[in-house]
């Protein structure tokens, strides 16, 4: 019986830590991304635009960044580094031909954007993220976090654009 | 001397017709389109995503497409067809390979927008337009609206897509 009592206990242990992988919000807190501790930013699809993308080869994406006010006014005004609170969400698509578009131009040459692949997040705190130059990397896919594996490439891949402050995207006029 | 003050109430009658092409915000009327009268809607660079798009061949574009509040709120709700006062915003850029990019992947396979091409406005008023979908269009180049030989075709060209209240873009998630 005791065995049994102990049992209880740890299975009920093992559901409290569980529970507390569920936020406030009721999101999983499988969503926060490995090492950085990055979640996807609440509202970010009515971010203003930063610029877009096409990436051909395997990735055959079309892709579009949008940043926070602190993001955008950083971009307008050319400065760099981004202060801390900068936050840039880069939302990858399936790039697939637009039947609607093709049906007028009489051949495929139009491409929209299909369903999501992923959603990438780059949040700047300098001192929480000193590390890896001051931005904290995330990467989503169904709204659930890439794993570790992934996200130890963040930031080697973004440190060839270290002159950028890390970030590739340029703001479109 | 009749004939010389004539030719000057004239002159000044030329003039005041010019002065009034000029709006009260200082801009030229030259940015209204021919046939709709169209202009550059204020703030449209602020506005929210609706999606984004690849034009192959002669174009070589990537687009950006926004929407005011009224627009973006139809499309996330999915009702057609648009209520009076959505406007939709074409952003075009030329579309240029990302050195960049590039240099990490060790190919050509990451393309950005370039400089602006042109600037594309669709502004519903069911009423002033009825003759045409209930949509006014706007082409502009640098600011300044494209020829009207142009914006005879506008309409026409959305015909083919009058199920989806003759707009192309779809909203991306």
């Amino acid at each position: 019986m005791k065995r049994i009592v102990s049992l209880l206990v740890a299975v009920a242990a093992v559901a409290g830590v569980a529970a507390s992988t569920i936020t406030s919000s009721g999101r999983a807190n499988e969503e926060a991304s490995p090492i950085y501790g990055v979640t996807i930013p609440s509202g970010y699809r009515d971010w203003k635009l930063i610029s877009v993308t096409h990436e051909e080869g395997d990735f055959n994406q079309l892709r579009a960044q949008l940043g926070n006010d602190v993001a955008i006014k950083a971009c307008r005004e050319g400065k760099l580094p981004f202060p801390d609170g900068a936050i840039i969400v880069a939302l990858h698509w399936k790039r697939v031909p637009s039947d609607e578009d093709n049906q007028v131009f009489g051949r495929v040459q139009a491409f929209v954007a299909g369903s999501p692949v992923n959603l990438q997040v780059m949040v700047k705190d300098s001192k929480k993220y000193a590390a890896t130059g001051g931005w904290g990397f995330g990467d989503f896919r169904d709204g659930k976090a890439s794993d570790q594996a992934l996200h130890e490439k963040c930031f080697p891949c973004h440190i060839p654009v270290k002159a950028s402050d890390y970030v590739y995207t340029h703001y479109a006029p």
